[in-house]
Parts: C-alpha cells; structure tokens; sequence
C-alpha cells in the first residue's frame, strides 16, 4: 500500500464510540504502516467544553472547541473526521466540503435517502475526497476472499447469503430513546446494521438490481426512561430481503437488532459452482473455504487464519493467527483514505459507493411497506 | 414412550436410501424401546425379483415379491413402507389405504399439491393411521429445543431462521437425470430438502400463515449421459422465502441443493425475548442455547450435547455425547408410528399434518413465479 | 468387507450398557452389511431370571438363562459376548474358549494385567477367534486417518497428543461404590477411559516403548451410600504419562472421569512433517486435515465430513455429513469379527492385540507408582 | 484503572516484531485509558544509525541512536523497553537498571536460568521496576476467568491441562540459524513459546512444585542456508511435562514449534469440582466455561465473547463481541506497568515473578535430561 508523504492536519468531531476509533486510528497509522504523511491531530470538536479539552489530552488533539462550524471552517484543518449521531452527519459534512475539506463519515450517510443524495451529489462536484466508515471491508481476510473468488477459487458465483444481528434492542425492558424514532434516528436495523452487510454483499459479489423484502418492529413500544407510559417505536427491529443482483445470481439479507447472544454475527457465504466461502464477524481473524477439488473422500471446508501473507495483516504482527482487532481495521480504513487523498482514486467507499448501499436499504424498507419489488437503480 | 403390544406385520416397498433406514428401523424398534409389539418383517418388494429376494434375505423379510399391489393387498400386512421414488407414492399410498394397511410413507407426500390432498383426504375419511418421513422431527434435542420453548426458556418468540443445503446438484458436470423434470421430480430443492426444514419451522413454531419468495434455476440445462447435447432442467436449484406465521412473528427460509460442502446443513434458529436457540443437523447431538440470565460478563451460547436426559436417547445409550446417528431417528419415529396404530392419536405427522408442510413449499414455488404474498390456507 | 456365509449362533452375557450394544450389533449386522452369514440369537444370560425372559423377548433371542456357565458350555453356541461388569470377564472368556466358543469380549479385558496376560495365553493356544471392545478403532474416519497417514498426508510422524475425559466421576457428592475399589474395579480412569486412547495410539502411531506417568485421586474419599461416614477411593481419577513409541515419536497421554462437562472427549492429535490430523469422538464424524500445501496464503485446517467415499460409512447411509451414531461402530466391530471367524486373519483388535493396550494402563499405575521410566516389554 | 499523572520519557532498543508492539503500545495507552502520563517517545535504537532514523520517524521518537548504551546511560529517560534478541537481554538490563531506567524487557528474561536469577537479583536491589512482556496475562478474558475462578464458578480446582504450538519451525527444509544454538538462542520452544503457558498456569492456578519431562528435537539437523551441508540443531522442537502444583493439584504441559497448522494455539483447561474453563488464544475474544448447575439436561460449555464488562475491554470498545487484537493486550500491559512506575506495588509479572515461570522451563529441560523429578525450588 503506498500512501503520500505530505503532512495533513485533522479535526474529529465526536469522541464516542467511533470517535474514539478514529483517533486511534488517526495516532496509529504512520506508526502501522510507515509510507504515509505525518498526521498532525490539529482540533477536536465534543460537547460540553470541558469535555472536549479533556479528550483532546487523551487523544493527543493540539486544539479543542465546542462549535463543529469552527471546526470545518478551520483553514488549518485539511481531513474532517465525522462521528456524531447520524443525524447530523449531513449538515457537518456539507460544510465541511463547503470549506473544502476531505471528509471521513462514519455510516450511514443520512437518516434519509435524499439527504444522502444530496451529500453525495455536493462531494461528486467539489473536488475533496470522501470516505464512508465500512471498516468490516478493510479486513485483509475479507480482501483474501475477494482475492479468491476473483481468482476462481469458487468458479461462478451462484448465490449469497448474508446475516447481521446484535442484541442492543433485545431486551424488552430497555427503555425508549430517540433511536426509536425515524426523525432522529431514520431506519432501525438496517441503519445502524444492515447497510454493512449490504456493503459486504457489494464488495464481494456486486450491485444489487433489485428485492422483495418484509420486516417487522417486535417491540412496538418501549417503557418510557421517567417510568410514565410508554413510548412507540416507529422502526424496524427486523428486517428480511431476497436479492437479485445485477450479475444475474439471487442472494439473501437478514437483520435483527432483538437477537439476543449476537454481539457482532455478520456472517455470510457465497456459494460457487467450484466451492464455497463463509464467514463470520465474531471470529473475523478466519475465513471458511471449501472447493471441490481432489478426491471426495478428502474435501472440506479449510479454516484459513489470517496472517501476513494477507495483506495488510503484515504490517501489524508478522506472526499468522495472533489476531487483529476491531479498532485495527480502522487503521487500515485510514490508510486508505490517505492513500486516496494523496492520488487519483477515490477511496473505498467515497460517498458514492456508499450511497449504493445506502439505497438498499431504504429500498428493503419501501419493499417491506408497499409490498412490491423494488429496483435500486430505475 | 408408550407403545402397543400387538404384534404387527410388515411390508416395505423401496430398498434404497430410505428402504434400508426403514428396514433397519424395523429390525430395531423393539430391541431399543421394549416396550412394542413384536413386528413380523413379512414382505419385500423390489425390482427386479432376484433384487427382491435378495434384500428380502438381508433384511430379514419372510417373502418377496416384485409387484407392489400384491403386497399392499397381501391380507397377512398390517403397515406398509413407502419408500419408492416420490411419484409413486400416491398410487401405492392410496391402494394400500384402500386395502385397510397404516401406511408409513417417505417424504414428500407427492409432486403436486392437489395429489398430496388427494392423498390427505383418503386417509382422513380411511381407518388407518399415516405417518410421513419427517424424522428429523424425532430428534431427542429438537424435541428438548421445543420443550425449553415451551416452558419459557428463551421467552416470546419474536423471530425465525432456517436453511437447508446439501451438495448433491452442485456440480455443473453432473448430467441431466429425471430429478431435472417437473413430471418425475416435481419440485427441486424445495421438495427433497425444503420440506425438512419446513417441518421443523412447524414444530418449533407453529403453521406459516403467508409469505413471498424467489427461486432460481442455475444450470438451466444439464450435459445429457450419452453426451449428445444438454438437459433442461425444469425445477429450481435454490428457493429463498419471507415467512409470517400464524403467530405473528416472521421468519426466514433458504434452501440450495447445488451448496458445495453442504452435505446435511439444516440450520436454524429462534429468536426469543429472553434468549436464543439455534442448532445445525450436521451436528445433530448438539443444542445452543442462549439466555439473558444473571450478569452480562457471563452470559453466552451454551452447547448443549444430547444425553440420557433428552428422552428417548437413553433408549439407545445411557451415557451423554456418545451421539446417535442418522438410522436412529427413524427408529424413534417408527416408535412413534407403533403407539400412534397402538392408540387414539394421530402419527406425528400424519398425511394431515405433512400436507400443511407441503402446501408452504408449494406456495414458495407460486409466489416466487407470480411475484405475489401467497396465503398457505386462504 | 468380505464375512463369512456359514451361520453362527450367538450367545450374549450381559445386557447393560454394552449389552445392549452388542444385541443391537447382532441384530443389524446382516441388514447393514449383507454378505455376512445369518446369525441365530441363541441364548441370553442375565440376572435374575425373569430378566433374562424379559430381555431376551426384547433382544430376540430365542432362549435365555441365569447360569452364565450354561450358556458357555451350550453345545448350540458357536460365539460368546462377554459385557459383564470387568471383574467377571476372566472367568467367563476362559470357560468360553475351553468351550470352544469364539469369544468377544468388551474392554479391559481384566482387572489386572497377569489376568489379562492369562487370558491371552489361553486364547492363543486355543483355535478359536478372539475379538475386544474397541469400538473407536472401527470408526470410518479413524480409518480415513489411517489411510491418510499411510498414504504420506502428513509425512513423517513426529508426535502424539492424546485426551480421554468424561465427567461420570466429576461430581463430589457422588456416593461411594465398588468402582472405588482395586479389588473390583482394578484401574480407575485407566481401565475405563485410558486404554480406549491407547487403543487409538496404536491403530494411528504404533506401539508404545516405554514412559513416565504421574496420577492422582482427587476424591480420596466418598460418602457412603448409606449416609454413614465415607469409603475410601483406591484408584486414580486423574492419570497423565509422557509416552515414547518405538518407532522413535514421543507423546502425551491424558485421562480423567471427574473432569465436568466432558462426555466423550477422546481427543487425539498427531503431528507430521508435513500436516497433522486432529479429531474429537464428541463429533466423531469429522476429520480434521492440515496440509503443507501450496501458499500460506490458502493453508488452514479442513474439517472432513465422514460419508460414504470413507468404507464403510457407505454401508449405513449413501449420504455424507448424515452421521454415523454410536452404536453402528459396534455393528462395523462386529462385523469385522465375524470376518476373523470365517477366515484366518485374527480380529483386531484379539486379545493379544488387545493385551498390549492394557500392558499400558498398567505401566502407566506402575510408573506413576515407583517414579521410574516404565518399558512396555522389557 | 488508575494509573500516573507524572510525564515519562521512554526509550525504545528494538523495532522488529515486539519492538514495533512496544511502540504501538506506547503511542496508545493514554488515548485508549486516559488516566496515564504523558509520554515522551524519547529515542529510539536500532541498527544501523539509517534504519533507526527512519524508525524514529515512523514510530514517532524525538531521538534515534544505534548506540544501546548511550540510550540506557541518557539521563532524560525514565523507561527502557528491550526488545532485543533474547540474548542481548542480560546486558541492556543490567546497565539499564543500573542507570536507575525502569525496564520492560520482553520474555524470556535470559537464554540462562543463571543470567534470568542476577538479572532479578540486580533489579530487586535497584529501586527501577520492571516488567516481562508475558502479555497473554492481559487479555480481558483471562483476567474474567481469573475472577471466575477466585469466586468460586468452577469450585475447588482438580487439574490442570496447557499446549502451546506453533509451526515457525515445522518445516524440514527451512535452513539452520542461530536459533538452533544453545548459545545464541538457549532453549527451543520452551523458551520461545513455553514460558507464555507457564505464566499463564501461575496466573491462575499458582505455583508449581515440581514436575517430571521429556522433550525431543526432531529435526537433529537443518540444511545450512548456503547448501553446503546441515547444521545441528542443539535445543528442543517439542517438550512435554507432568506438573505438580504447590496447591496439591497435577497438571499436564505440551509445547512445540513444529505443530502444523498451529499459529498461535496457547491452550489450557483447568478442571474444577463444579465445573471447568477453557481456553484457546487462536480465539483469544472467547472463554468458555461449564458449570455443574441446574439440571442435566439443560448444562453444556457456554462461549463467553469479550465484552465491555470485562475490563479493561471497555476502554478498547464499548461493544461486546467486536474483538480486541493482539497488539491491543500489549497497551493493556503498558498501562499496568505505568501503573506500578506511579505506585508502590510491583508490575505483574516483574523480573521477580518472571523468573518463577523461567524457572520452570529450565527445570522442565533438566528433567528430561536426567530423568529425574525436578523440584522448582528446592
């Protein structure tokens, strides 16, 4: 991976969750992978105040602020990391192009279709470069499978099935939030879950044309958090689609953000007419092959451990099997975008690959309402 | 188990895959429960006659015969085996009701739905007790799978999954055969898989109320065995459907018989609001359960391996994870068969109760051609 | 598989846990394999004698007794089994061979290894067929690893690594019983667990030239059954050795009854220079394959599916990954005697074949006993 | 978590494998925990001067040397890390401690046990504290089953079971190297990879007493790498031990560098007399663990993910399942040794603790020279 050599300066909005991922990645990756720029962690935007100072110490950040517009406004400022609710993902990201800055958003997009559109469509004509945050695409045992399958390891591609369920809205008891509304948080499992299996799906296989698809919200209400009545939900919990791909083959996509036992289960198999690939998210240091190669009486499906000579594993341990973690496939992501920023390509998703994703998604949810086969791109 | 003590005697039409699982089931029975009648293994048929005689002499059967209607009118039997390919079984089915025998017949009942009603209401208006080939049903950890549902143990069911695969039309090379024509095979993989995996959405959950599907034929045509030309091939290789049940929640169906190194993948899982189940047929003495009990950093998917606690496997073995295998299960349904002719209950299942699994393969099949919801039973 | 065609009758002692394995080995073995002679199930003995009625009823056979010595000495009698708590098995093989009888009888042989050794001599110098319980030998894919080895997959052999565990000792508050003591039950985990992986050691490695052991009683007492006080417990429960083979490999050997949670693992694992074999019986019906081959890139372990390209699976089920249970690896063990008996091959393992397993749960106690390297035949 | 608010300035000797673990380490502790110092990446040192610049550079350090003994001897250094070939460990410690550095050195402590006992003896007279990379200790999931154990989940512990394998040296044509010397390399796999096992036995069962060995090389040769003729390999491919625990319970120990397929397979179960734990680092995200709780039929081994209520996992993500990597255990050991620097407890494990587990591997090499049962400390 070669990646450029001029110094860029970083804001990040948000210290959360992914917040926290970026900024690792943000520290670590010259130190991973040697042949980049160096970084310098320039602003950090969190509310309130005192908060925001407090973690620009400990994610090392020069500045800190309290108004993401001085942020994206900066002139110091070149790349715009944005972790926030996803609410206001567009806003940030259109100002941040605006002021031209590259911008690496975590998923999705928007809460809608069109508001994704209408990022995408602004960052099509500036000239900055976008990444969306699909960090489970940067794993080097991911790109082994694409590797495979482009190589013919599986022959033609026949069929895909593909899972991705957590238990955070498992329990009946938990209280209602605003996740539970479409205003602030747009579409249930699919928003926050299904369009990364989705992007597995493109990644690997390829566009979706088309799908029929029927999902379901299993918890209608919540108790409300101050104990008075209860509150609705207004998205999916559950979410089922059958996929036809541009590539003429079928597939299946499922959802559940109520599963309980499943932590991180994005799992999936793409059947061939030379084998067969699986995988599963949990355990995303292995990739399952089978191929009906060599006598019957000695095939099997072979667990192949991720080690260096899948690129880029390489360049975080030299030993096969010792394992990646999560936040190390950011770093990866990071990479990238640098790498991207430095060339001509775009990176890998830009706001356009990802809108692709993006469309599924509200196409399964329209399906599901209105009963009918919906085409992703008319 | 309870079963009768009369003594029976036996015909069995089909000495292949199923023919010998029933032989064997026959031989067996008595010496695992005890508590059954003694069975006279009286007849055998086969093509052709010295084929017949043959079996008859490995099996252990009194007499042989060639022609099918002199055994299912033979005075001397009490239950005849169907184990012939599936176009036959309507004729020999509804022949050997008339003539008064308890008629034990594989899976599925017929090609076409209307034969299987045929078939269905024969029985019901006849004397005699059926019982369809569902033997998975049978298997002491399912049927623990259905009592931990059924006292609570993963709560509210919310949520189900299934797909059943195997590899036995993986291969493109494979030449054409009858199994490729709708008038000697009837459906593909919905027909010898799909049933299976229906059965158990059925026992474990309840009757399918509608659903929408997508099937797709991928070797459209196969090489012919002489090597002039190509095959067509008129059924489907994969089926994919949305299900809602009757109870409310919905659920998922998937099967392929072109999964290379799939070769008994029936898997499912339910999704309940106090924990999870799911189980893989390929690993058939094996439960994992999930619960949301006690403190999160201890919770996880505990396996759960078949023993002498889960009846009737301390029928055949009184020590935990020594396994049965696939022949046992059809002795625990013919066990089941036997106190069904003992008493007032129905054979579980029964034609009756096959037809409603029949009728939701049926169903996937019209709604993947119409594009529409298809009611199981409008 | 070619068995003989002349008819043997059968009689059976014993009708426990291998009782009833054995009665449903007889039972199947023609109706499995086919060219095997007709078996007469000629005589049961059991204790009292309305049990004896009851499980000969049950098991099919014609006559029964409670005079364990009538049984041997009947002159219709042409094969013995032999499935008696241990302590019983010398006095009964010694009369069965005077009587002429081939004799198969379940593992260990004796309680200890000068009895064991008699038994040897005796069934040497007699002309009749001998054939112990080692039922994990016959497994088809024990044989696949077998062949497997031979063939080079791994290379040259490097190491052993084996485990033997269950839990039926686990519990504490268990009761005292007989099986506690030398004088009944002679070795503890050994003879009931260890020589079973001893077994397998030699099948797959070869002979064992000497070790060192250390074992332990983690129970030293039980609560006696009447709630008065407790019992001492004589034999070891834990029982570990560092084995060299005498072809030169080293290896580990490891066995516990009170080890929780663990219901049939005999886990063995053996390294090559080229690959390595790994299996457990808790999922008997699969392989584990290592094979330097081709790149790192696409090197992992390959789970195989026992089917019917691995003899003679084929034999129960023409289907792969349907799975084999218990039981039926005593129907192929049967089978492969009845071959001893109408050829001149011995069975394998016979009783001097067997003998050397014992030879080593014995040297393991000694070694464990003394501190000293213990050679197997000095 | 707490650890010291005093900025420290660290030294680095060392930048391939652990090296660049170091680095990451200390790159990312204070944004992974927050409550630490900052820290001064100070100087770095590598040979030649070229390829520490370039180091420098990518790592992140002020300064960069080829000279180790200007690094220790540098008065603005507070902390050394070595991550040096094992032989280099002695003398970099030894003049790091005696210029008052607190040092973490990377395991084993030295090629000799003689060295390892003056290396601790040194450090225990010095006021400097230190630390030995056994980062295994770290991982989330140890440290849960340590507390698993402590409170009682498995009972009174009965036994102990630890493999640790790799393939680094299963080839028979790799060439030979200084890795095959007693003098440059020490022992075999009993240093490289033994000593990781041992830590984690003391870390959660305790103290070994004594123990019984045999170990073998089994490539006595290796081709020189300039193919003319082979060089002898003077240390062990494989090792094997029978351990007794000061606390009265025995114990089993395997390790080999020449285990095909095995990457990182660091496994172990410990026996109790409620239940058991289990382990296997290649899925060092997951423990499983069973408990004698309940009724029989619902009891099963339970796969406990990583989460965030296994601290300090929480700090890494706040998502259970997500899965931490192996240089992420590293930060986690950074901020403990931090920890210990700021307060008046030892690091775990300090050259002190270290050396009992380095004591063992040496005694493990003489046992099976001598044949003898060595005793740890006599």
């Amino acid at each position: 991976m070669t990646v450029p050599k001029t110094a860029l300066k970083v804001g990040l909005i948000g210290t959360g969750y992914m917040g926290k991922c970026h900024a690792l990645a943000y520290r670590n990756v010259k130190a991973i992978f040697g042949d980049v720029p160096d970084l310098g962690l320039e602003m950090l935007c969190e509310l309130p105040l005192d908060k925001a100072a407090s973690f620009a110490d400990q994610f090392g950040f020069s500045r800190h602020t309290d108004d993401w517009k001085a942020l994206v406004n900066d002139p110091a400022i070149d790349i715009v990391s944005i972790t926030t609710p996803n609410k206001f993902h567009k806003e940030m990201a259109l100002d941040a192009i605006k002021a031209g800055k590259h911008v690496w958003c975590e998923k999705p997009l928007a809460l809608t279709l069109e508001d994704a559109i209408e990022m995408t469509e602004t960052a099509e004509k500036s000239g900055v470069k976008t990444q969306v945050g699909y960090n489970y695409l940067k794993n080097p045992i991911i790109q082994e499978a694409k590797r495979l399958i482009e190589e013919g390891a599986i022959g033609r591609l026949l069929h895909f099935r593909g899972v991705v369920d957590e238990d955070y809205q498992a329990d009946p008891n938990l209280p209602w939030t605003w996740r539970a509304t479409k205003a602030d948080a747009g579409l249930g499992t699919l928003g926050d879950l299904g369009c990364h299996l989705i992007s597995v799906a493109y990644e690997l296989v390829g566009p979706i044309e088309s799908l029929i698809a029927d999902m379901q919200t299993v918890y209608p209400t919540r108790p409300m958090p101050d104990g008075n009545g209860v509150g609705n939900v207004e998205n999916e919990d559950i979410a089922s689609a059958l996929l036809r791909f541009e590539n003429g083959i079928t597939g299946t996509f499922s959802s559940s953000r109520s599963a309980w036992g499943r932590k991180n289960h994005l799992i999936w198999e793409i059947h061939g007419d030379k084998g067969m690939l699986s995988f599963t998210q949990e355990r995303f240091n292995e990739l399952k092959l089978y191929q009906n190669e060599g006598p019957a009486c000695g095939q099997g499906f072979k667990t192949i451990l991720a080690g260096p000579t899948h690129a880029p594993y390489q360049n975080f341990c030299p030993a096969a099997g010792h394992g990646l973690g999560f936040n190390e496939l950011k770093v990866i992501e990071l990479a990238g975008f640098l790498q991207a920023i430095a060339g001509d390509e775009a990176a890998q998703p830009d706001f356009k690959a990802a809108l692709e994703f993006e469309k599924v998604i509200h196409a399964i949810a329209r399906a599901s309402d209105n009963g009918n086969r919906e085409v992703i791109n008319p």
